[in-house]
């Protein structure tokens, strides 16, 4: 990712350090883990949604094994959440926040690497969703919760937004800063629109929420 | 996969179309989802297969990531499903008919696929059996229940027949469409047998069926 | 592994084996599982680990497909504890010990082949303890268990000290028999001083076991 803008790098670092703090936050709170575990799972949410796009596209080694930096990040952010979990707990806010440049990031970024290495509009969209939401999803099944994007709040579509503006913009020859600029602010504002408003994607036609024989649903926390 | 047989080509798509309408139901029936992971886990089911067998193969970026009718299929019967969920609960028959013939295409394709990218005869049934099974996998494991091709009704048995009868063929020189065919009608007719009369492969030897602390078994329906 | 010393060789073929047979076993005693889903879960334990390694450092496809032995040391691990699995469960301890020797040589081997493919010191430590946890977790989220590397005893741990001291011998110029045998026996001594002494990694600070919201965990067998 040498070729990125260095505002974008810095987003993505950040958005690193979130996902690996707040990836191991939840699995504080949603199953009896030790410190293995919690790192490990802080580690797996911030890094895996781009480990699969790489591994799909691939360039492999992923990128993220290649620079530290990430590793390190997401190491760090991980062991915080470990080490002062209950004070954590307080910041839910900031920490949203902080997961929502995350997200915006990691979505422009893989769509834009999808189409670096020559695939399609579907597939670039696809895999920018999948960067976003790849790595949290991993965890989630790990410590059996239905992926959180699967069910609850917008969190996919905030990113296909921001992967479908990245798209546009590189098919169209704008992609630079502030095409980037515009593709991660249209993703945080709805992903903070949704958290404040607790939006969801609409469930299946005809079927009241709660319809199928979900017995083991874990709970709904995120 | 331009050079199979335009009649493997024609069941591979509807086997995809059958796999995305499918893999979105059983989600819709399974667990309290939104549009995104209706669609989300219908895309899975077809798609998944294949990926991980080109993934392991590296065969990347994955075929059905290349060709967009791929895409379309898998996301154009989620859609379908998740439209018309109620309605399609009643064609339960013909569904199941169409994601056999999905088995046992997808099983053919992987075993004729991994055959040409060298591997043995070993690997290529077992990725065989993972082309036709893996993306139900996935979309099992992500709605946290046991995934059925791991205890119920014959599904992994076909697909290794198939893939069985393709190396067989391949070995022999005699990979063409009669023998496609024969395969693929072999799977077929298993599967369909299995769901008839209700088979089961054997459970452990010497233990009664539910003997093990079996405790948050999500269900019985495929 | 064609480089590989003799003697790692044979510790890897016994591992291979240890961890199809306790593979099969664990999911024999945890879900009501058929012939298929527990020779599938042997030999996805036995393999797991270093094919997620190979797609992750690009060696595909894996070094286990393409040589048969593991292949068919695997199945014959998951078969015989099918067809004995009320007799195996009184072995424990061979059992446990057979699958220490495991984890010990596949940390060794995933970590001095991750940096065989030019990956810095951190990735190669991940890889040592990915090639040698990633089987099992794999099976247990199959079989929706949390995986007990996760959560219980010294599991990751050992593996790391393993991977850890194959890299410093490889940096250091030293890999060769002696520095391997080092790093077997380490890793072999704490996980077997982990089972005798049942240690645990420590939990979150601040937060008393069982402290989350741990609805659905499936037992807390190995």
């Amino acid at each position: 990712m040498s070729t990125e803008p260095p505002l974008l790098l810095a987003l993505d670092l950040t958005g690193t350090f979130a996902f690996g703090l707040n990836g191991a936050l939840t699995a504080v709170r949603a199953a009896r883990l030790d410190v293995v575990g919690v790192v490990s799972l802080g580690m797996i949410t911030a890094l895996g949604g781009g480990v699969i796009r790489d591994v799909l596209i691939g360039a492999v080694p992923p990128a993220t094994f290649v620079d530290w930096r990430y590793f390190a990040l997401a190491a760090g952010g991980a062991l915080l959440a470990y080490a002062f979990s209950r004070l954590l707990d307080r910041l839910d806010m900031p920490i949203t926040v902080l997961d929502a440049v995350g997200l915006s990031t990691f979505a422009v970024i893989g769509a834009s690497k999808a189409l670096d290495h020559g695939l399609g509009v579907g597939p670039a969209l696809l895999l920018g969703v999948v960067t976003g939401v790849g790595g949290g999803t991993m965890r989630d099944t790990l410590i059996l919760r239905i992926p959180s994007v699967l069910r609850s709040e917008l969190y996919a579509i905030p990113a296909l937004v921001a992967a479908g503006i990245t798209v546009a913009a590189v098919k169209a020859g704008l992609y630079a800063l502030p095409s980037v600029l515009v593709a991660v602010a249209a993703c945080f504002v709805i992903r903070m629109l949704g958290v404040r408003y607790r939006l969801n994607a609409p469930g299946p036609l005809g079927r009241r929420p709660g319809d199928g024989s979900s017995g083991s649903d874990p709970g709904d926390q995120r």
